[in-house]
Order: structure tokens, then C-alpha cells, then sequence
């Protein structure tokens, strides 16, 4: 195992009922920017149930946060903030809205041009306290001090992250999630499998626990997933898969282990020049990334197929095969296409996303950064 | 899945070496009270590392924090602390030595009776920080808010716990275990493998995820148990093994799930009146617990048979059985005793603990509270 530092102090108020309690969580005298997407929140009521519960705080409105946040949207918050002088952020959303909101709070103590916060890693020193509502359970957003932001003119989705952005407290209220359309629910179970998936398939790292853990948020999430279509106001599955969101990405299941996160830089920039969502982007590229690195994750691959997947039979070769397709049948099991041209991209995009790629720094990715951007074009060309 | 409450703020600093990074932790100017238990954090080199690491800030220190940790010894504590003004409490050691520090900190901030605390539960509204560099891996008490207690002249052993008294901090060097004495690590893993049945094996409550997280610690203590007293100079299985004591009871197993815990209550007793070491109470206590409430307990027994101890043959009963039998062996392999009579306590012990359950007001024990005195006595039968 690997040393590491674990910190992760956001409070978890989880459960049907739970938004009546973020009152108390909020300091009283605060001005509270509520910050939420389309109308989602409103027309199911969320965000009136939040507003009762703060009846007695200050609270403005900011909505209109997009999916994939664009930092063009996000700098007319930073306006609002500032000038009515907001000191708590309450994100009502899914993990752009909460990743958004992450930007606003740093953004709007930073002094000089906020876009470096992401473009130059610029350093962070003071941001506005934020919490969250979550009603998508997908990005682990909620739990941890993260965000990935887009910025629409230039088609850059950069990442920063900064324990000053992580949630004080966020609120998972399953029953908020009842109404959400089939395609995000299943992008979510795609995000939350690929999460697990960046932290766990790497190389054995003596670290029994953490393969433990990761191996049953997939296995709960295969089991989880096979219902919630079936049967979306079911609360216990809609619990379970809320939680496994939470727990994929809180840095639980990552400490002292070696980290993969390419399906992740590949897929972002899909996002960026295509608009796909993000789930769509990690389906597509996770099975052509185990492909391609079969070699360097032999030994999790095997234990991942008999594991998770429970295959025992055959060469090391066809297990492993085995355990890639069955990672594919999943995706597009629960709605999410796996291949490039589902969604009509061809050969000819694949020299821009390269492009992309290199424009950004992405020249080394995964956890031997051996995926420089010869490799990534081989795990694009696979993807078509 | 129940509705829950999760925060665990602890920073926990993980691995070789992290002891030369605590002087960053604790504000420059606190005045220190490092405390600890008899000589072995001196002999083996962990006192002289933590001070070197807090040269630049004055510390004191306090000696002689025993096993159960004594109210007696604690006051002591609590008197130098007001005399000196210390403002951080730093314990070195396993988890007496931190439930005591806890409770130092509680008590030198409380007006009244400080015994109160834990016999009435009386409100506290303030305490001294505290942080913790772990020798012994085995309470969790690192990363909760709880502490156990022990009065020597009234043989009482009783629980506290609060927010304020969870360490800010812990430090988890896997190589300040290796000069463990074997019946301390034996302890350790018993009292891990039973802080999470006592959160697990109750009965099923839609919480796949959680299960899978105590199956996993389950599994790992095992693999790893096996090892540990043949190669206790292993880093990795050290290192497993202190972050399975860790995640048993930080409180995440334990979300939105029923818990037991008469193990533990009927356990401190035995403590109290005899002075066993709480590992000894736990593992005779257990396999009892399970047996007299098979029928309680029987999916999630079956469920512990298939999943930890692979046992899939034979009707429901002999499962269960068997089971509970593994339970036994893995105990007395790792080389703790699992009867009274290893200890020399007889029948004539049993009403006198039943009296001490009578007098804490444990009549209702378990998960169902269905474990009233005379179920208890049963148990201590079944223990003999």
C-alpha cells in the first residue's frame, strides 16, 4: 500500500426527508445563493422544499447551470456573488451543477483572471463555504473537491480541485431521484462503474481492502442497475445507487493504490468537441482502454473477471476477453452506447481529439503512463 | 437502507514516515500534552519520534494510561491539563490511550462531575482538540468520537461519545507495529472481526453496499490474519490490517443499517469484574451471541456462511452452524481463547455479571433489544 493523506469532512444527511434539516446546517446570518440547473428542481418540487426549509436565511437564485458547466455561465454567478456579497452556496443538482457551483466559490475569492484556476492549476486560498442537494447520483461530486468545468468558445473541459470546494454537507434524498429520465439514470451508472473502475484496474498494490471495497460498489451497482429501470420508484434501489455514487468517488476506495483516470481525460475531450454526456464518453472508451492495456492490467483484469463478473473458465487470454465484453454487454445493458459511431462520430474526428489531447498537456496518461498519444489514437480507432 | 447521519472529519495521515508530519498539523503556538500508556512507545523509539516532529512547540507529557483505561488515572490527567493550560492533546498508543485522551478532553473542559460524563451522559459542550498517532490497531477509536471507560474502584466499564472529542488527526505508521507483542495483535483482530458482525450480522435492510464493505473487511482480516504472526515484520500485512481496524469502526459499515452490539456490552462486564483483555470478552462472547440468536439472525447467517466462509453445502441449520464454528476456530487460531473456562471464570461468576448488566441498565441487548437478562445469562451459559 501506498502512503497517503484521507480527509474527507463533508457531512452526509442521507435519506427521504432529509432537505428539512439543511436549516440547521447553514449559518443563520448567511446570504445564501441557491444554485440549480433547467427547471428539473423546480417543476418536482425540490427546490421549493429547499426554499422552505431556509425560509429563515437570505437566499438569491441563480439557475441555469448547464450540463458540462461552461465557465461562461458560471462567471455570471460569480457576478451575482459578488455583488450581493453571498457567503454560502447551496448547489441543487447533479454533479454539474455541484461541480459549478465548486467553480463559482473559488472564482469569486480569486483575484486576477478566474480561468486559470483551471488552464494554469492557479493557486486557490480563500473560496465561498458551499453544500449541495444532490438529485443525480453519478459524479461523487457531493463528497468530494472536484469539479470539471467546459469552457464553450475554446471547447477546453479542464478539471481543478481544492479542499477549500469541498461540500460541507450534502443532502442524498433518493426519493429525489425517482423522476429523473432513464438516459441520466443510466449515464450515472455508467459514471459511478467507471469511477470504481480508474481506482481498482490498475496493478496489484498489497492492497486487499480497497479491491474489496471497489469490487462491491461494482458488483452492488450490476445488481442495483438491473432493477432501477424496471422499477424507478423502488426507494431501497434508488438508496443503494445513490450511496454507491457517493462511495466511487470520495477517495475512499483510491487511497494507497495506483490510479488510471485515461478514460476519463480521453472521454473529456470527446465531451468537449462533441456534446456527448460524460457517461457516454466513458462507455465508449473504457473497453478499448482495458483493451489496449491488457498487458499492464493482466493480473486486476483476472481479478475483475472472477470477481465481479464470476468467470473462472478458459485460458487467462479468453477470461480476460471475457471480462472486457461483459463490461461493454453492462453499458449498453442499462441504455449507453459503447462505440463512436453510435452516436455518428467517425475516423476523421480522431486527429482533432488528438489534437486536443496534446493542446492539453494529455501526452502520458494512466497509471504507468504509457498512454502517450500514439496509444490514445490506437484506443480511439478501437472505439469507432 | 435506514435514513443516516455520516461525518467523519478525521485527517488521516497513512504509512511509513508520517510521524515527521504532525508538527504541521497542530497550531504553532499550542501547548501539547503528549500522553501514553507504559514504557513501550518510550522503548521503541515513537515517543522520541513524535517529539522531534513537535520540536517547535511545548509539550508535556503524561505516563501511564493503561489498558480499560482508568477514571482514576485519566483525572490525574485532567489536573495537569488545567494546571498547565494545555490546549491540544496528542495520544500515542492504541485505544485505551486514546478513549482516555478523549476523555481527558472532555473532562478537563466540564463543569461538575466529571463521572457524570459517563454515567449519566451529561451534555458537553466543549473539549480540548485532540489527535492520535496509533500503535495498536484494533478500536477504530482513531477515526470515531467514542470512548470506553473504566472505574477501577466500582468495576464499572462504561461508553461516552461526541463530536468534539473526535481526534483532528491520526497517524497510521503500519511499522510501529511490528514490535507488538503477539496477544496484542490477536486482540486487535478480534476485536475488529467483531466491531463489524456487530454492524453486519443482524438482519438484511436493503444495504447491499454496506454488507459488501463488511464482507470485505471480514475477508481481508482473515487473509491477512493468517499471516501476520508468521511474518510480523510484512509491511503490506500490517499495513492491511491497520486500515481494517480503521474502516470497522469509523462509522461508514454502519450507515443505515441495524446494529448489535450485546458483544461488546456483555463483553465489558466480563472486563470489569475480571479484568480480561477486551479481545478475550469478545471472542468468547460472539460465537454464543450468534447462537442463541440463530433465529434472529438466520439470512444474515447465511449469508456470513456463503460469502466469508464459503459454505454452500448442507441444510440451512448445519450452515449456520458451521458458520458460527469457523467463527470459533478463527479466533482460537489467531491464538485467543474463546471460553470462561480458559480463564478460570466458572458458573459462580455469572450471577454477579448478570447483577453489573442489571445495574447499567443493559436488560435489552441487541439489534431487536430482545437479549433481556435472563437471554444474557444464557449466553454466559453457552460461554462457559
Amino acid at each position: 500500500m501506498l502512503n497517503f493523506i484521507f480527509h474527507n469532512p463533508t457531512k452526509i444527511l442521507f435519506g427521504a426527508g432529509q432537505i428539512a434539516e439543511i436549516g440547521k446546517e447553514i449559518p443563520k446570518n448567511a446570504k445564501v445563493l441557491i444554485t440549480y440547473g433547467g427547471g428539473s428542481v423546480k417543476n418536482n418540487g425540490t427546490l421549493d422544499e429547499v426554499k422552505t426549509a431556509l425560509a429563515e436565511h437570505t437566499c438569491f437564485e441563480f439557475a441555469g447551470i448547464e450540463p458540462n458547466p461552461s465557465y461562461e455561465t458560471l462567471m455570471k454567478a460569480v457576478a451575482i456573488v459578488k455583488a450581493q456579497q453571498i457567503d454560502f452556496l447551496l448547489a441543487v443538482g447533479g454533479g454539474s451543477v455541484i461541480d459549478g457551483t465548486k467553480f463559482i466559490a473559488a472564482a469569486a475569492k480569486f483575484t486576477g483572471e478566474s480561468w486559470d484556476i483551471l488552464a494554469k492549476h492557479a493557486p486557490i486560498s480563500e473560496a465561498i463555504p458551499l453544500a449541495s442537494v444532490l438529485t443525480l447520483p453519478a459524479t461523487g461530486s457531493e463528497m468530494n473537491s472536484n469539479a470539471v468545468i467546459t469552457r464553450q468558445s475554446t471547447h477546453e473541459k479542464l478539471y481543478f480541485g481544492h479542499p477549500l470546494v469541498q461540500p460541507v454537507f450534502s443532502v442524498l434524498d433518493p426519493t429525489k431521484t425517482y423522476s429523473l429520465p432513464p438516459r441520466q439514470v443510466a449515464n450515472g451508472i455508467v459514471d459511478t462503474f467507471v469511477h470504481v473502475m480508474e481506482q481498482y484496474l490498475t496493478y496489484p498494490a498489497d492492497a486487499p481492502l480497497q479491491d474489496r471495497f471497489a469490487e462491491g460498489i461494482l458488483l452492488t451497482l450490476i445488481e442495483e442497475a438491473a432493477k432501477v429501470l424496471q422499477q424507478p420508484q423502488d426507494y431501497a434501489v434508488r438508496a443503494n445507487l445513490m450511496w454507491c455514487g457517493t462511495m466511487a468517488l470520495n477517495g475512499l476506495i483510491g487511497v494507497g493504490v495506483p490510479q488510471d483516470w485515461a478514460t476519463h481525460m480521453i472521454g473529456h475531450e470527446i465531451t468537449a468537441l462533441h456534446g456527448l454526456d460524460h457517461g457516454q464518453t466513458l462507455a465508449i472508451i473504457l473497453p478499448s482502454v482495458l483493451t489496449v492495456q491488457q498487458a499492464e492490467k493482466r493480473e486486476k483484469l483476472l481479478q475483475y473477471a472472477e470477481r465481479v463478473w464470476h468467470i473462472q473458465e478458459g485460458t487467462e487470454e479468453h477470461r480476460i476477453q471475457k471480462a472486457i465484453d461483459k463490461t461493454r454487454n453492462f453499458f449498453e445493458q442499462v441504455g449507453v452506447k459503447t462505440r463512436l459511431r453510435d452516436y455518428g462520430i467517425t475516423q476523421e474526428s480522431i486527429p482533432k481529439l488528438i489534437q486536443q489531447l496534446k493542446n492539453h498537456g494529455f501526452v502520458a496518461l494512466g497509471e504507468h503512463q504509457n498512454i502517450d498519444l500514439h496509444l490514445s489514437q490506437r484506443i480511439l480507432e478501437l472505439s469507432l
